[in-house]
């Protein structure tokens, strides 16, 4: 599949981070960077910009925080055309603290929402517009959300944000690729000269094939992770993604060499991927966050108990 | 996704089969199809009816031939309304060896053919209605042979063949869920009173995601196997095939129980999954027998250089 208008957007840093509290090293996020850019990938992301208001950074690494010094750290010297994005969750970032982007390496800022809360990110979203930024607005637990209240949210970013991409962010891994269909044409229906995005979750390795069908559909932003690390069963990966799209600016090879040599050995020491617990919690269209509070257990292999205790949610 | 003539089949020690030179015991296999049968899977393929004079006993074990004697001595005793397949390959099998249907515990025999082979599937096929079995015809590698000698071959097929299913088989994981739409629509154009069928290899985490795909197309004979074990990157996990379909006859915890018990352990022994060359291989549309060679080498994460290797075929 080859088509000029797609965009792929690495998010190994940020989605990664939220495995091991945003805290990989200058280097290593330096060295995925350098892959990244010699891959061709249009955009990295690095982690959230979230206010020390709200977090510690004693408890968390640099990428909670994403300030501009450490992006800069992180970048210097590096040839690339790879823009930079960070990304904000809404309730969780002081607007004031944040440069406008011509005095910053950012160039993209994503707002990460659930329906619920899609006025506080169209205001936020058009907030980041004003300062320079390219700016998307990408909604979250889309699975739980798939009423008349996400034609609503939709029909309302339409009308008032001035954000460029609108993501269908599968966070439970929990989509089939016919609701990925009929998502990405209910979001282009109503979304005019706007691009819409996908971002997957691999609880039932679907995160490349559902990445795939929302490209089929006219998806123009997709997201992949190296290896495709990510919480819980991880993301897309990005070397499956560069791999399926065959446009020449692409060059796998930095990929392939960054997961032989950083990804197989992180692998040994942070969980991710394939995971029984995981792809239970996308087949009941649940949170991953019991099967996560499983894997730390000395119950970690137990399938049978844990199946049962989701489907006796709301039975007692 | 519930529609009642979808058949479920198991392949487990079949393509598991494959990574152990066919050698698990009897008892691992008689907790497989205790499991698979509490599940309510409707088939479950235990190997290759492969003759003695092609291949060696103390080569293989006892799933490499398949007798009547070792399958009756593994299932014996246990309730199960799930029928047993065996799969023959063309020119491996002395059809003389094989009893009628009505002398064997096996229901069902599928004869694996690439196109080329077509003529020779169908007079074996046909020798197999004649005893009484259920039939299909499974094309594999199909990736490499897409063009009008396809066509051909399924023609044929309607014609001369009893075969009752015919099966779609990605060999090489090369798929992308484009391609299996048109094949399950080509199939069923020309196929009129067969059914088809699909059995996904896993190269590019693709394996569940194009099964869907050709169930959502009507394909109604699936194949999976426990936790996706099977050649290289393995083949479509039953675990996710079981919670895909809502068929209210389905009991995915006993192989939640399988899973836990014996094939975390199983997967420390021998390798399937997701693994880099396995991927490239995939992408590249080749077999993965270079692939499963470099695993076995000391440069096994060397992917860039395997790669390489791969891009250059035919360029020198």
């Amino acid at each position: 599949m080859y088509r000029e208008q797609i965009k792929v957007l690495d998010c190994t840093i940020r989605d990664g981070g939220l495995i091991n509290n945003h805290d990989f090293d200058h280097q290593f996020v330096r060295k995925v960077y350098k892959a990244v850019s010699e891959a061709g990938v249009d955009y990295m992301e690095m982690g959230y910009k979230n206010s020390k208001d709200f977090f510690s950074p004693t408890d968390y690494g640099a990428w909670k925080f994403c300030n501009d010094d450490d992006i800069q750290q992180a970048i210097d010297g590096i040839e690339s055309n790879t823009k930079i994005s960070t990304m904000v969750d809404v309730g969780r970032v002081n607007v004031d603290a944040v440069n406008s982007s011509s005095g910053s390496p950012v160039d993209m800022i994503r707002v990460a929402t659930y329906v619920k809360d899609v006025d506080k990110a169209i205001v936020l979203s058009n907030h980041f517009v004003d300062k320079g930024y390219e700016t998307t607005i990408n909604i979250m637990a889309i699975s739980r959300d798939m009423g008349p209240e996400l034609d609503r949210a939709l029909h309302q970013i339409q009308k008032e944000s001035q954000a460029s991409v609108i993501y269908i962010v599968d966070s439970f891994g929990a989509l089939y690729q016919e609701s990925v269909e009929e998502l990405v044409k209910r979001f282009k229906g109503i979304l005019e000269g706007k691009e819409v995005g996908f971002h997957g979750h691999n609880h039932q390795q679907l995160a490349f094939g559902n990445t795939i069908e929302s490209i089929i559909h006219d998806a123009n932003y997709v997201d992949g992770t190296v290896y495709g690390i990510g919480r819980a069963a991880g993301n897309c990966p990005l070397e499956l993604l560069i791999g399926f799209l065959n446009n020449p600016k692409f060059d796998i090879r930095p990929i392939l060499d960054l997961v032989s040599q950083d990804f197989i050995p992180l692998r040994d020491k942070i969980e991710w991927g394939y995971i029984i617990p995981y792809a239970i919690a996308g087949m009941m269209n649940e949170h991953p966050r019991a099967a996560m509070a499983l894997r730390n257990s000395d119950k970690k292999e137990n399938y049978r108990e844990f199946y049962e205790s989701l489907t006796n949610i709301g039975l007692e």
